[in-house]
């Protein structure tokens, strides 16, 4: 069911453009409180010893420090996990596991000072043996990090659907491979700041760069033992997110713990030093992966061995394994599938979510196997994913309901760019160049469901000039979601774009909502979004039918004028719609509500996952073209499109935007970006030496939206922020294939390892 | 219908009580921006005056002055009226009409600097004859203020009911008397302070001390031009309004416009000095009335000629002008009724509401004369205001209906208040230390109806852990209201007081609230909150019904229990129920939300004053008792006894602190208060010379509630703040002829003024 619609599917500039260009928008580092102090965070810089004693006294003596901190002052309450007591305390306990882990915190009255007192504060420590590979740490000898996990097994997943052993047999084609994927980071141009201020009512105010506030909420209230209505978290602007600013840390304990403590405000901002190797980072993998066909391209069965390195502590991991299990089974039918993830503690940072959240490491495995096969079986490997994309009304064995979508479609198109550029393609003119074409395809949940509620709730208040202010408790930490949240009052009101006023996370006053992650704003929050918009418009629908005498369904709203159905002269402005309904009779205050959930949805247990994550799924195929100078191991992608389902897109420039940078994000993880570590210690914690792809790696890009309406989705949308960059791996990885006939099956897809493999020796590092 | 309250009619301390007491609470003048400017305004030092020129740029070129505006830098938006534009530039244009007008005004990097640019100001005015007598103003040779005001009438009320010619021929007794009231002030603690930051998407915040912060978001719309969701107005504390801090005023104009100017935050945060010449008071009168009774007592008609001096400007003096007439027909029954009030135009500070609002200037007139003529008939002044009192169900001949009314009760109570008090009152030693006792009723508005609607609205949010947040749109400027409606809230959920968290007023997120005047928050927005608490309490018995098996209508809500009427066994904690609510089946986001406004209300026409201006209507009795040193002139209030009908009282620790606030604020009014002027230029602008009451001043208090239970107040509940007021002066006075057999017409009773009319040589200003 589509619509006209005036502000859905436009291109429209977004909300903060102007405050954010012209830097007056204020980011966590920016606030500023009277009497403020400084808070810095020491790090351990062992990856696993045992504390034996912390001295704070010569740190705590020193003029200007107001307090100093260590985890003899914690609660007990840990962070990590999915909304639970996890195992990472706030300040380190007993041991500290990997180097970064915070041990102690001061404040004092400027940063410099609180520097210094780092320096004083004497932490015994006993040095114990250290694992940083994950399957290491599964062998019986490993140390063990935490006690509660032998073998230093964090989490397993067990998927099993189908007769695998059985349909292994029958294949006609079977192949096995390992994949390895590196550590990568989420590489959020602000670091993260937390702000905190206690007062003497026993009232903490928070503000963090946070892309989902309410996690903080929860654990700031748990971890100090007071009521969620005595924890005001309010959301700075944020600076990029991706997953890694999704949980509360060590640093926004110690800001409310040391506020808490010294009376004053306190605001710590750590260094992007910090960030690159002390906080989250993309699981790291190894995966063992067998995928069996029939001769005629049919997939029968898939088997996958996944050892995820989790790092030191939980994180979100469930769901991080869970995701990376599950997508298997997803975009393509496969009756058969086993699995065996697990997640392995190790002495370096922790792992977490991040853009794809798991889905890309195992699809790269997957997708990347699927091509080598096919065209080991002299099929075209895009017909083989044609053969077996899933189509809408399907429902995969482990449980998820396929409604609307386009991979089908996304294929077909993708197909004819794929002749198109083959046919553009320079001619091979040396062997020095080698240039191939690739393709992945990928589904992506929109919206998953996390254990507790997945809804989300709107308010939308009219002003008695017309102008509305709306509250979520959505996060924007950089997509644009505030601007989409807009255009979806916009056009259920029939106002315009500039009508509308947006209202950032406020806890004490917005509704709470799970947060910014999984693909959820726009789908879930947006519904919220349209059905309070629509609350508020059935309550002016009411008083323009008396005015107007017609029925109130037949009231249209739109550009700012509001008439009956098929006579736009019986009608009136909304602004004066709505100073009648505010003043006629004895007046009345116009606010909307609008809760919404998504619906079909089942609660998964990530151990065993079978159900419905997800109430509809995004699909895609990506396709990358690339050039490899045989001489230096360079690769360049040269263009990239992305055949894209995320429903109907709200505003294109956005959507566009996202794809966008998801897919030269991918760019970074196939070819340039990892962790380098030695003996734990991170030795590239600067964007000097990790390698985020720059302006200079960026390729035409095409973008191409099937033609897909979704039917939950607030008008049709699903979600593009994250699938895509599930099918961008493979994409490039396979290009590479095309190009040399040299299947790389561990990323980042180095000039070393080129050479390497193309049988030339490494440059290394001279 | 009472019900058996939990924290209703209890002593609750308030919610904002230790953030006030340890000084952390934020006032306007606490706030802080990052590239925060300092405002300072020019102020005319002519009491009227033609501007030739200003020439700005000496100041402008002062190193640290970022902006200097004037009168041509406004947009012609004028403040002052109700809620339309008025009659008062934010900076003077063409003229000057009194001493401390606005003129320009400064940004610079601190105050210092602005200060000094003050000086540089250039402003070349010619001279005009200026006037500061009321009634002088009226005369035909009078130089006028205004074009638009023709001898310098601003506002003029007329209302007449009954035959009152005819009446007073009937009459047994008849007397004429000249009153007259000084002007005062407000003498709130803090001053005004204003903080606004435009930022470049247009968009401004403001933080200003308002005590109705929405008509500050309106006129600031209005007077730059934007969307009234482009400005965001944030209420800070407020240190004390008693009505002086309704209006936008210059201060909050051009610290608005300053910024927009300068791209800057700029805060602008006037001395005392400078509120107490510059900004409002309360209209000074002089009132020609005359009362006739039959011998009985029967009060039978009554006729006034009230000149009010409106000083310079109109500001919201229609109001006042209109309830100090219409209040001469409460609260005795008064069926013949005529009265003219003028409000003139002069060369000082202008006036405005202020507690109590127009009614204790009239009423001390009428009330003092109904006791002499109660007096001199040999009448008992307590039974001939019995034998007229006003009871429930009667309609006042302009209009008011009485509802609850408890007036008759007080008397009751209060003659025998006074007998006790005769009985103990000390024997008259000599001659030198006159005692007396004296009486005054008053009845008054709860919450009137001005222009537009009188609706106030609440949002209600159910925190995951039981915890509650609330949102209005009204203001605690220190009358308590934050904590009645927390208490409201906390009743109809059946939880705690320290389970409610509230909001205050952001334009952005709470509902629009007409404000704090007129006694209207804890009855009107109270109403609000209770509607909006029974929504979410409709919402969670559902669930509970659902989950206890049984009616949702006998679900009861008590003390953080949630159980099945009658059987206290089926039920479960408040808490279990949220959780259960929010987080099975699909999960739902707990807002609840409530509109109210006052039923039986008309809107009444200021000028002519037909109709019912409020719901209802609060009463009572008022007793005090004076010692008057005979020799020094020196009065004492030595004890007071408040016999009050507010409702059933909500907290009755804020009831009494309203009530003896209110009680010694009038002791100032009559006794000692009084903006001395001369030439138009205020003389005693500080508290050293003002004489405000000090705690010296305060005498022992009775305080008894009448048995009234309002049944559309929140609880039963009326207003509290203001009524008194209106008896108090009355009451003293008459005390002071019943010490003496002088009666007082001028008030204050200063001790010149006693030895004056005891005959003796005043004591001047040696």
């Amino acid at each position: 069911m589509k619509r006209d619609f005036v502000n859905i599917g436009t291109r429209l500039p977004r909300i903060d453009g102007i405050i954010k260009a012209t830097g007056e928008a204020r980011y966590g580092a920016d606030l500023s409180l009277p009497g403020m102090l400084s808070g810095k965070i020491l790090r351990s810089p062992h990856p696993h010893a045992r504390i034996l004693g912390i001295d704070t006294r010569r740190a705590a003596q020193l003029p200007g420090v107001r307090a100093v901190v260590t985890g003899k002052d914690t609660t007990g309450f840990k962070g990590g996990g999915i909304g639970s007591n996890g195992d990472e305390p706030y300040l380190a306990m007993e041991k500290v596991r990997f180097i970064g882990d915070d041990v102690a915190a001061v404040a004092a009255i400027d940063e410099e000072i609180a520097e210094e007192a780092l320096d004083l504060i004497q932490v015994e420590y006993e040095m114990l043996p250290t694992v940083d590979d994950p399957v290491a740490a599964m062998g019986p000898e490993s140390p063990l990090l935490h006690d509660h996990a032998p073998r230093n097994i964090s989490l397993q997943t067990d998927l099993a659907y189908g007769d695998v052993d059985e349909a292994f047999k029958k294949c006609d084609y079977v192949r096995e491979d390992r994949f390895e994927t590196a550590p990568i980071r989420h590489a959020f141009l602000e670091p993260h700041a937390a702000l905190a201020s206690w007062d003497q009512s026993g009232k903490l105010s928070f503000w963090g760069s946070k892309q989902s506030p309410y996690f903080t909420y929860r654990n700031m209230a748990k971890a100090f033992g007071i009521a969620l209505n005595r924890v005001r978290v309010v959301q700075p602007y944020i600076g990029g997110g991706f997953g890694g600013k999704n949980e509360m840390f060590g640093v926004d304990f110690c800001a409310a713990l040391l506020s808490r403590r010294t009376g004053k405000p306190v605001k710590i901002v750590v260094s992007q030093e910090e960030v690159l190797y002390a906080f989250r980072q993309r699981h790291p993998t190894v995966i063992d992966i067998k995928t069996g066909l029939k001769k005629d391209g049919t997939l029968m069965a898939l088997e996958a061995d996944i050892v995820a390195d989790g790092g030191a502590y939980l994180s979100i991991g469930a769901m991080s394994l869970y995701l990376m299990c599950a997508f298997l089974c997803v975009p393509y039918r496969l009756p058969n599938m086993r699995t065996r993830g697990r997640r392995v503690y190790t002495n370096t940072q922790p792992s977490c979510a991040m853009r794809g959240h798991g889905v890309p490491q195992s699809r790269f495995a997957a997708e990347v196997q699927l091509d080598l096969a096919a065209k080991e079986m002299g099929l075209d490997p895009m017909d083989v994913r044609l053969k077996n994309a899933l189509k809408p009304g399907e429902t995969t064995p482990n449980g998820f309901k396929i409604t609307s979508c386009g991979l089908e479609e996304s294929l077909v198109k993708g197909k004819q760019t794929m002749a198109r550029w083959i046919k553009e393609r320079p001619r091979q003119t040396d062997g020095k160049i080698k240039r191939g074409i690739g393709v992945g395809c990928y589904g992506f949940v929109v919206g998953p469901r996390l254990a507790g509620h997945n809804t989300a709730a709107a308010v939308v208040k009219v002003h008695e000039d017309g102008g509305v202010s709306l509250m979520t408790g959505s996060t924007d930490c950089g997509q644009g979601s505030d601007t989409v949240m807009c255009q979806i009052a916009a056009e259920v009101l029939g106002v315009r774009m500039e009508d509308i006023q947006y209202n950032m996370v406020d806890s004490d006053v917005t509704p709470v909502d799970p947060g910014t992650y999984g693909s959820r704003v726009t789908f879930i929050t947006g519904n919220a979004v349209r059905v309070a918009a629509e609350d508020v418009r059935d309550q002016l629908a009411q008083v323009a039918a008396g005015a107007l005498e017609a029925n109130p369904k037949d009231i249209v709203f739109r550009d700012r004028q509001v008439f009956v159905a098929g006579s736009q002269q019986r009608g009136m402005p909304f602004s004066r719609l709505v100073k009648t309904a505010q003043y006629s009779g004895i007046g009345k205050t116009l606010i909307g509500r609008g809760y919404w959930s998504p619906k079909g949805i089942d609660v998964v247990d990530f151990k065993t996952g079978r159900g419905n994550i997800s109430a509809t799924y995004s699909f895609g195929t990506q396709i990358a073209e690339v050039e490899l100078d045989t001489t230096s191991g360079r690769i360049r992608v040269t263009r990239m499109a992305a055949l894209h389902d995320g429903g109907q897109p709200l505003n294109t420039m956005a959507v566009e935007g996202q794809l966008e940078g998801a897919l030269i994000a991918a760019v970074g993880h196939t070819l340039s970006e990892e962790i380098i570590r030695q003996d734990g210690q991170t030795m590239n914690p600067s964007f000097l030496e990790y390698k985020l792809p720059t302006t200079l790696d960026v390729c035409d890009v095409e973008i191409v939206h099937t033609d897909v309406y979704d039917d939950q989705g607030p008008f049709g949308a699903k979600e593009c922020g994250e699938g895509i960059q599930v099918a961008v791996v493979p994409a490039i990885v396979n290009a590479l294939y095309d190009a040399t006939g040299v299947s790389f099956k561990r990323i980042p897809v180095t000039p070393d390892r080129v050479l390497e493999a193309l049988g030339k020796k490494t440059r290394g590092l001279e």
